[in-house]
């Protein structure tokens, strides 16, 4: 058989690894790294570092250079993303059948839980859904930011006998969800958090999680709006990229 | 000072451990271990193996025996509850100031991730506020059954560009929560899935998620509802409990 290993590294302290996915990196013959076009150099680093520290073996590494991602306002994005799907799952499939041999296990390392607004999955399940010979799949969790964010604010995800919601920050364009008073938000790259009506709400927000870089702010949406969006401005001066969740609570 | 760990163990396979809760546990000075009277053996067989791996010098533990919460048919409920709260609390308060000296450090082992439908994060967060010398809280988060659930299905959580809910059974009697086509169910002691209209919607369960007698069952809702009832009334009649997770996704 082959193997399929995604493993989860937990979404900032080197720490929040967890023993499962220091053995699966123990156990890896071959190491798929995705190069995207605009890849962080911090993130980089970091998955670096992971390798580093648990793996003193050493490990056959496969780039997969990742086709750049079609522009919003290109023509046919519809069409234009179908394209870039298909190239990127052919050339994943092409570099996992050449490097990945009988008997061997391969890996690649996933930001956070390997489940949660991520694509890497989608596309190793396609892929051996598709591979010339067997390939079995494994996930293995790890922290997520949102459990992350909830952990260093040292607050509950959820109140009592109460739902929570993990949402995209486009989909709070129109304001909180329906029904819903707990929310974290990720992906936001236009602060959605500072057009929604404030009234009732908390915020607890979080950047760089785990890292020595990391930054809390929590309090009234309304008083520490402004706060945010002037340490978001400095911090993305000064590091020159941004992660940030956050927790938005009606009170 | 003082300190206060509460420290996520993950939701069932021992290797679901972090290495910054490994190292908590072995900064232990103390151990708080709750004992409720309804408290599942196999839970506490599963804390104890966790201190029997990570931990090799000797530790205090100090129980603390739990109040029956009342029941929901007592006379007065909510004032039951709160006296049952209040009771709670002033005995934590009370171990903890008695067992936690200056410059220790004190723990709680927490199933999953701290912050997910748990109170110890709250009613530490009262203790710590009211206690006689001051105490720093910090939490150390772990891989929920949340997570777990998805990673052993090997799904994504979420669905490209879409929210996704994590919600206590309790929620879902009158069905699928509104304008939300993917709900993680928790703490159903009722199997609502049961009795949500079936159509269009697909069940990802899981049971015991991580340990030797993990359940697993996938498909849509209207084929697969009866047979996850049968495996999870065979199970419990087998093991005496069962804990149980699953994801609605409507498709
Ligand atoms: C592509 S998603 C991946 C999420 C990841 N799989 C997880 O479980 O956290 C990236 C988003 O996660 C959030 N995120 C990840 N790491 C973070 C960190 N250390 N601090 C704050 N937010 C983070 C941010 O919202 C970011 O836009
Ligand atoms: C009191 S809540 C605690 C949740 C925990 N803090 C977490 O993060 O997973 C207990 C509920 O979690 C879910 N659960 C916990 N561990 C589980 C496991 N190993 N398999 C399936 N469900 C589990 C069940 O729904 C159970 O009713």
């Amino acid at each position: 058989m082959r193997e399929l290993l995604l493993i989860g590294i937990g979404a900032g302290d080197p720490d929040w690894i967890t023993l499962q996915a220091v053995g699966a990196i123990q156990r890896l013959d071959v190491l798929f790294v995705v190069v995207k076009s605009d890849e962080l150099d911090d993130l980089v680093q970091a998955r670096r570092a992971v390798i580093a520290r648990h793996r003193s073996e050493p490990l056959r590494v496969v780039e997969l250079a990742d086709p750049p991602r079609p522009w919003r306002s290109a023509p046919d994005y519809d069409q234009a993303v179908a394209r870039w799907r298909a190239e990127r799952l052919a050339q994943w499939s092409d570099a996992v059948a050449a490097a990945l041999g009988e008997g061997e296990v391969g890996g690649f390392l996933v930001w956070g839980d390997p489940g949660l607004y991520e694509s890497t999955l989608a596309i190793c399940t396609e892929l051996v859904a598709s591979a010339p010979n067997p390939i079995t799949l494994d996930v293995i969790p790890g922290i997520s930011s949102a459990f992350a964010l909830a952990a260093r604010h040292r607050i509950p995800l959820n109140r009592q006998g109460r739902a929570v919601q993990l949402s995209p920050a486009r989909l709070l364009r129109t304001g909180m969800p329906d029904g819903i008073d707990d929310v974290v938000v990720m992906l936001d790259q236009h602060q959605v958090f500072a057009s929604i009506d404030p009234t009732g709400l908390e915020l607890y927000w979080g950047a760089y999680l785990g890292t020595p870089d990391e930054l809390l702010i929590a309090g009234p949406l309304a008083e520490v709006r402004d706060e945010v969006l002037r340490v978001r401005t400095e911090a993305i001066a000064r590091k020159g990229w941004m992660f940030d969740t956050y927790l938005l609570r009606r009170v």
